[in-house]
């Protein structure tokens, strides 16, 4: 009892200190930036990456290939003199050849997934991509549609040598109505930029994520991104307001409305929503932003059993309501990766389960008020073992690194093996479980982290070195546990090149077959980022 | 000065009353119902209606068809005793073919849009629907999907002989989470009743609109309806996580997942979203439904000029902030006609414009606190001239009831002219005052009200019968005001029959034309819902 009582002093203390200028700003430095990492990796040249790529698209290293190896090369054109006199029409000083240049282009963020592009465009108007594609679909040649490259299932990079068409110069925003709050930009607009320009205007994004430094938003439209905002302002698909399109064969599809309500026929733009750049290239985005909150708090729970864990987020929805903006969960193994590998120390004495939660609101009087009464309930009711609040602007930061550098603390945990899994709330963490038992000793960690508010579930599996062995144990276990409880086996990730042969656990094959043929449509050649999305048996 | 204050005190006498008791139930009998309307017309049989229908699709009374009007019938199948046998199997008394039954189905809410429908089906199973729409197809008999008929565009009824298939009989709650907050029910179930369910389990439906005793979800869904809760929850593109559909040629389209995320391949059910019943018929809806506010709160105000009334919006975004959950208006033509027609007291002092904002959130007295202080800054600053505060349920309804019940005291008024127009918010009631100034005295009242915080305006226009002249006065001179605006010409109603034509107002043909695509893929016979949100001359 005593020390309940001593923890929940500690929470009343820091609960006190909530003070009117807790704001929070989201352009924190502590948060993982994918650029960085990659400078831990030794360099490469693109002939290198594309010898390992041949090997790890064949499966080379096991008996029988994965079916998240890469297919054989379908026979589009291959690039000619011709084609690069015509490209450098196009697009004056901004047609890359060098293959050093094009290095970073070839290979993902997690370096498993590396093609052999010996081309890189980069247009700066949509007018420039509508040209290049009108010109690579009557020549039929492939193209990878890349924005920041950050993506975890290898959908960002060419697979074999398709030429990159990258929207790294396509970073203008367009405009911003400071009355309702929409933004229009240039898909090649890096997200952390976006919220920068909307912080000084009093409005934030409705997304953000860990890789935020170097996302495109373009990307994070063809990716569908969630992120650590959803809960509180819904997907994409509800606050992307309108797009602009080049298809296939060069076609602009002008979808950019910047109006909140439009029922004038089919909404076309949500097509490309989370397509993955295999429908059409998304060239720009018009997007409704919140107004900025008043007040940021950020609490840092331990709990016993993720059922009390699961008991403070209904106690949190209803005591916290509308200023509920994330519930996040780590667990202990998590905390074991980031003490050991990032030295971050635990803020609060150790607990089998974790949690990020953060208020936003517009009075921090109110919201200061609103989390003592939940705190309070939480620690009386013994749902919570141990917590500390965070008023402060570097306070709020570290503890949200927490949750936001564990997968940095994973890539120095050895192999990783990362599954994005969507599943009723209630059964998340069951799947970790299950796979610990199920794997013993064959796995060096196997570690739970994600957005308990969506569902969402980041199962994370380590090894010392890749292990085809342990690859086996998992999947299909993994894929055949989501789909026994109806669940999703990529949350917010997407499929990419990875994981597009297991669609089949989470869709019927009508649906399948549905968007093999919406495929067809818009892209008859395929030539749109091909072996991505769709399965390699559609047809 | 002494009158502001008097009015400041109202305000302040009102607000000391805000109690913790001032909870809000939705399920108000003040509001319309489209089904009491109708009993307002004398009884026609359905042969009268075909007549009349003949009228008003061939434009008989005008020099030259309207674009709204009809187009010719399609060769479609005449429907045979051999296929009522055929349907007779499928659905054992459920086959209507007694012109009586059928006359509510063929005509719609409005009573503009009449067809001649000899057949109405009600299934009660996705199995059924199959079954029909593969017949129908095979037999090249067209069809009429039909929810609660409540739409204000043609759409939901017959434009000639289409067999009707009604949702009515699919009316069944699945599941319930009571944990994530997910529904999951058959497209028949009314508005009203799931609302009625969800807030006896301390959820509510994340949209709400007047015609909730009659519409469908099936129906909302179909013609992405909007509503009065938009601006807080967002639109069905964000809350609907699942669709069962059954497409043309009678597949099933199994969509109906109840996960918040999920990311494997394209977002199918988004296209038939706001397709109105052309693509598929949706046969069940899966929606996430945010819990039941502890506190509601709704304010009446009095603005002298619109100006006023949005930097009144801009305020109270800024100070009601996560709690704001609608801000609606209305105009002193609206309210001369609740007076008139309704014989609905002003309950505040007569302005030229007048503002609903109603407030839902889970701590009455923060709630209250938030709208004390907004209120204190809108009088002082002089934005607003006079207002009233409701807490108990009875006094919410009747000031709801103002903004409500517009559109049946329209229909008092005599014939209306409907516009749902989608525009920047400072521009919304400009076409107003312009409509009004262009028409002079040919128009018997030219209205507004509507969706500020959507930027959605409902501009109407009656005269005391219907009137070819004053028609070719409004159009196309809206729909050019509107298209200079780059505003959408249905925000929230859809096209329909009605403006199908009207199409190319809002939207490229580039896009217009992969409308057609999408049309031509999924039911390549044109079977479902002909005549509707396509304009005539796609092809």
């Amino acid at each position: 009892m005593a020390g309940i009582f001593q923890k929940t002093l500690r929470l009343r203390t820091a609960l006190r200190h909530l003070g009117p200028h807790s704001t929070f700003s989201s352009t924190t430095t502590a948060r993982l930036s994918p650029v960085d990492l990659r400078s831990l990796f030794l360099p490469t040249t693109s002939w290198q990456f594309g010898l390992c790529c041949q090997k790890l698209h064949t499966g080379a290293d096991r008996s029988s290939p994965s079916p998240s190896a890469a297919p054989d090369r379908l026979p589009f054109s291959r690039i000619t003199q011709e084609d690069l006199a015509v490209f450098r029409k196009i697009l004056p000083d901004r047609v890359i050849t060098d293959p050093d240049l094009l290095e970073s282009s070839n290979v993902d963020w997690l370096k498993t997934v590396k093609g052999s592009s010996e081309l890189l465009l980069r247009p700066q108007t949509t007018e420039e991509v509508s040209q290049i594609l009108k010109y690579c679909n009557s020549r039929n040649l492939a193209v990878n549609p890349q924005g920041g490259n950050t993506g975890l299932v290898g959908g960002s990079v060419p697979v074999y040598d398709e030429i990159v068409l990258s929207t790294a110069l396509m970073n203008n925003i367009l405009t911003f109505d400071s009355i309702s709050g929409i933004l229009t930009c240039q898909a090649g607009c890096v997200l952390e930029n976006l919220s920068l320009y909307l912080e000084e205007r009093d409005y934030i994004m409705p997304l953000d994520l860990g890789a935020k430094g170097s996302c495109h938003i373009g990307g994070n439209v063809a990716t569908n991104a969630g992120g650590l905002r959803l809960l509180r302002y819904g997907s994409l698909h509800g606050t992307v307001l309108g797009l602009e399109v080049v298809l296939a064969d060069g076609r602009v599809l002008d979808c950019l409305a910047t109006l909140r309500k439009d029922n004038t026929g089919y909404d076309l733009k949500q097509l490309f929503i989370g397509s993955e750049g295999t429908l059409g290239v998304i060239t720009a985005v018009s997007i409704l932003c919140p107004r900025k909150p008043k007040s940021v708090n950020v609490v840092f729970l331990g709990c016993e059993t993720f059922e009390q864990l699961l008991k403070t987020f209904q106690l949190c929805r209803g005591m916290l309501g509308e200023i509920l903006s994330a519930y996040e969960f780590l667990d202990s193994e998590c905390m074991r990766l980031l003490n050991t590998h990032l030295k971050l120390p635990n803020p609060i004495s150790d607990c089998p389960f974790y949690v990020v939660i953060e208020t936003s609101g517009s009075d921090p009087t109110h919201d200061g008020e609103k989390l003592h009464n939940f705190l309070e309930e939480a620690m009386t009711s013994s749902l919570v073992t141990d917590g500390t609040v965070a008023t402060e602007d570097s306070k709020i930061k570290a503890l949200w690194s927490m949750r936001e550098r564990v997968t940095e603390a994973l890539t120095h945990d050895g192999f990783t093996y990362k599954y994005d899994i969507s599943l009723p709330v209630e059964r998340i963490y069951q799947l970790v479980t299950d796979m610990r038992e199920h794997l013993g000793d064959r796995a060096k960690s196997v570690v739970g982290y994600g957005h308990v508010g969506d569902g969402n579930l980041h199962l994370n599996i380590t090894s010392p070195a890749k292990d085809p062995a342990l690859l086996a144990a998992i999947e299909p276990f993994v894929y055949e546990w989501t789909a026994s409880c109806q669940g999703s086996i990529s949350a917010e990730h997407g499929l990419g090149l990875k994981k597009r042969n297991y669609i089949y656990y989470s869709k019927p094959s009508q649906a399948v077959a549905l968007m093999g043929d919406i495929k067809d449509m818009l892209d008859p050649k395929g030539i749109l980022n091909p072996y991505k999305t769709l399965p390699d048996n559609l047809k």
